[in-house]
């Protein structure tokens, strides 16, 4: 399908369900595809952080995105990640999802070099001008160790290199910055501001934020879609009462011993775990080299969903 | 070849030239493998940081690896980088490395995710089970955000996990405290040490260090080559005169107005215009997005060179 | 005055104005405080980071406590920072604004040493020990380089060791997980959860903070208390409207040249260079070594004022 | 006394000794002061990180530079730190340590504030001026979240503004960089470059450095005195032996547990329970918020000790 001309609502960031033995999981996938749609998403970002893109080989990326656009057919538009230290390498991954079937693409800047706002703005005019369908900018500060300049993506959506942002850096001030200067420029159009901060969602999209990409939107798909409609329908009691029961239940990502594992083995377990135990996934294992939860912390997790009324 | 026991020496990582339309220049990579085999380097690293590994596709890193082990044909150990953020991904690149001739792979921390010390230590242990040959780690908390505990790489090479480390931290009192330890526990063995911080290479072999791979040894081989065999000589002043002439020729690295560019593109961009300049390779451009000098920073390496005899 | 159970409402950081030649200008901070003070805010805060409190020496800082308490005489609370390095240290700050006055004291965590959880809490309450008034922290990671974790500030203030928080770490979502972790603790009560996030207010009102401590509000104390009310009587459109032109004022904040200052320089010059051109204060001086904004950066911060209908 | 025109040798950072109740313990700070002296140690640095500076009252400042001045009696110069944010504050303590004694000051680029390298050229300056004794930087980046400029230190050594640098950043790299544009530039005469970095202090001074402040020298200060006359002698083989005992003596820095304490802690607190063990001084209490270290955890220093034959 063709993006519509501004992507909005609830995109969630698709988590890739793994075998025991760590191949792709393509039938419990496509349920989690299923659970998805079904609730009422607007459209579904693979290959992202919380789909363990950094943790897929190629061959898995590829099957994830071709499964992912098989399936939806059509039916709401699939965004794929694109996720690699530069651009040569982004660009393999550009021609891989597309061909793939993705309907656009999510790219970081420049990681494991250091790197200038010049060569930032470099990197995303080459794979715009490489990518046949539009380019997000994926603002995610924590694993790129870079803040994307609020001003360098105002000046690339006027050029029409980048069609929206996916803003997962935790910044509010700066998402209402960029949002009020997107307002003001006349020469930035269809420009989608997507917020990744999942705790916030009636802020941002108060603030004028054209929808959200919710890894908890896995676990909750409907928490989210009824939290979106409150907030287009203006009744922002309702939605903060919704994002209150969502922001108890995204606790889970906490249920791992911080001395025993990171912050992505917790986080990622905890959404996987409570899959299988909504009984989405065949099986919660994350991939290498992160640390499984254990039975007591799978047991948190399961405690967060009976108390969020989803078990 | 088999990698010695205990790789020694120097062993530069080894500049990736490029056409100007982007291309591995295969005659200008055997250019520089000449270049640097004949002023009697003890080894080579290709794919690694001064490599633009973050920066080659694929197909290029199998093309760099294929051509310079083809080339030397077992004259010297070829180590070659595997880079990439997590074990699956790595584990697909020591598979291609090595059946492209690599006698050893060159491996860094999980990077863009939030790790944890059990998840690094899981994630070499992986990658030595699934590698045919020795692994090293490759310490650069600069790209990768993570310093190694020093207790964690002498844990792993009494395992017989890792072969070796490079370390490009800038630490050099942990990098000692690294040769105390390893020196003083009888279950570590043939554990390489070899210090990526090349204008200290003096005090890093007078503290017990068995090698250097010196990004800047790519422009004047014979200089490192020089200084490795004063120090082995103890011939302490003349390896210290022979650094201080390499430490004044490493300024070239910041010939690059950081105004207008970030660090990887001025320091990479100097040593291929040294490379250049000098006739070893072809063309001078480095991979995109970086920015490329302009012809008074060029200049600005020309004299660097001049000054040390190399022009 | 004694403070009110939980602190609510606007709390501006009051602006320390200087004489040309750096001392205190008292005639100009009295002017500033009634300034604040018609406009309706609820409360003042003295030497927070906003009034150059890192900049004041000892004698500085007695004459501003002295000056602002006796000026606004009881009719509303007056918090003034204790900020400085440890506890041996900040207790003499404790015991000196108490003894000019304070109604409560703001304290952050240690800073310049390298500081552990547990440091952190036996500073709090060693603090609160010696403290004749409530404590409160003040979350600063931009400058303290620690986040204060939630769920040590929710048990300090279930024993009392707390009154609040002044929350400027820029994390929304963790600063709602503190607002719900509060209400759903029955052992927290009287606990002032106060944002420093000028550019968010209307949000963290929602999201049910008890108040704000804007910089931006010494130069537009009217506007925070319209936005405050707002948000009170729940107009969230109206809260809206006002924030985002509160946001555009913000703006001044960047007018300084980043190539020729810090951001402090370009902050606290904005602030003050806005105060002197609203007339409020004699001479918009920042303390040293602060870069001087230049009469061009002064000219943004006149069109700002004037886009907001200030001048 | 006059401080030499470049100084030079081993200048130990003295530690605090505290009674029980956390006042000064004068007494033992004589007697640790004649530890030092009595050893041979060309000067004495008080109130620096490892005096605890950061925790000391200003009462208590003043009475160690009292005490340390008075008794030393002009043997050997007495630096002394005035460690504070910025520029007012620093000014304060400037003039209070030299009026208590002090033969130089030794003071960090501001801190807490965000600061530009032209914020830290002005502060120094300015310090300078106000300085009726010689100003050395103090580069510690782990306190200060800023690393010095190499060549705005050297700019300001041609100046006449700083007298020398003690370097703590842990960049080797950097610091021969320094050491070799001191020597480079004809502008630049008795400019004292002092490495922090107990841990290569034969690399520093094989390199060219003036001298060391380790804080490992309280505990060993023959050692240190031992280790700096067998590289003045050229005997670099007894240097590196002695070098490494006290590398196996450093581990007592490690003693305590970091899941229980923070890096200060662990250090100053192992310091001074060697210290103590030693019969030095009276009690091995650090200043609030530290965690003491357990008996079990003192034991560990009391075994290093014992294997760098002190006990």
């Amino acid at each position: 399908m063709t993006l519509p001309t501004s992507l909005t609502g609830v995109v969630p960031p698709v988590c890739t369900p793994l075998t025991p033995d760590h191949e792709v999981d393509v039938g419990s996938l496509v349920r989690l595809v299923d659970h998805l749609v079904d609730a009422g998403v607007h459209g579904l970002f693979v290959l992202g952080s919380t789909s363990e893109a950094a943790y897929l080989p190629d061959r898995h990326r590829r099957t994830v995105v071709e499964t992912v656009t098989a399936h939806v057919a059509g039916q709401l538009p699939v965004l794929a990640g694109a996720i690699d230290m530069t651009t040569p390498r982004v660009r393999d991954h550009v021609a891989a999802v597309t061909a793939a079937g993705a309907d656009a693409v999510v790219v970081t800047a420049p990681f494991y070099t250091r790197t200038h706002p010049a060569e930032i703005a470099t990197h995303f005019r080459a794979l715009a001008a490489a990518s046949p369908v539009p380019v997000f900018a994926y603002d995610l500060p924590v694993s790129v160790h870079t803040k994307l300049p609020g001003d360098l993506l105002l000046d690339l959506a006027a050029e029409g290199v980048l069609a929206g942002v996916k803003d997962s850096s935790g910044d509010e001030g700066g998402f209402r910055e960029l949002l009020l200067g997107a307002r003001a420029r006349p020469d930035v159009t269809g420009f989608s501001l997507l917020t990744g901060a999942e705790l916030t969602v009636d802020s941002a999209l108060a603030m004028g934020a054209d929808g959200v990409v919710p890894g908890l939107g896995n676990v909750d798909p409907d928490g989210y879609v009824r939290l979106y409609a409150a907030c287009r329908a203006g009744d922002w009691e309702g939605a903060r009462a919704e994002q209150e029961r969502l922001c108890a239940l995204f606790r889970m990502t906490g249920a791992g011993d911080p001395a025993r594992m990171g912050g992505s083995s917790s986080a990622l377990g905890a959404f996987k775990a409570a899959l299988h135990l909504r009984g989405v996934i065949a099986c919660p294992t994350t991939a290498e080299p992160q640390v499984q939860l254990s039975p007591e912390e799978v047991g948190v997790v399961g405690k967060r969903l009976a108390a969020a009324g989803l078990l």
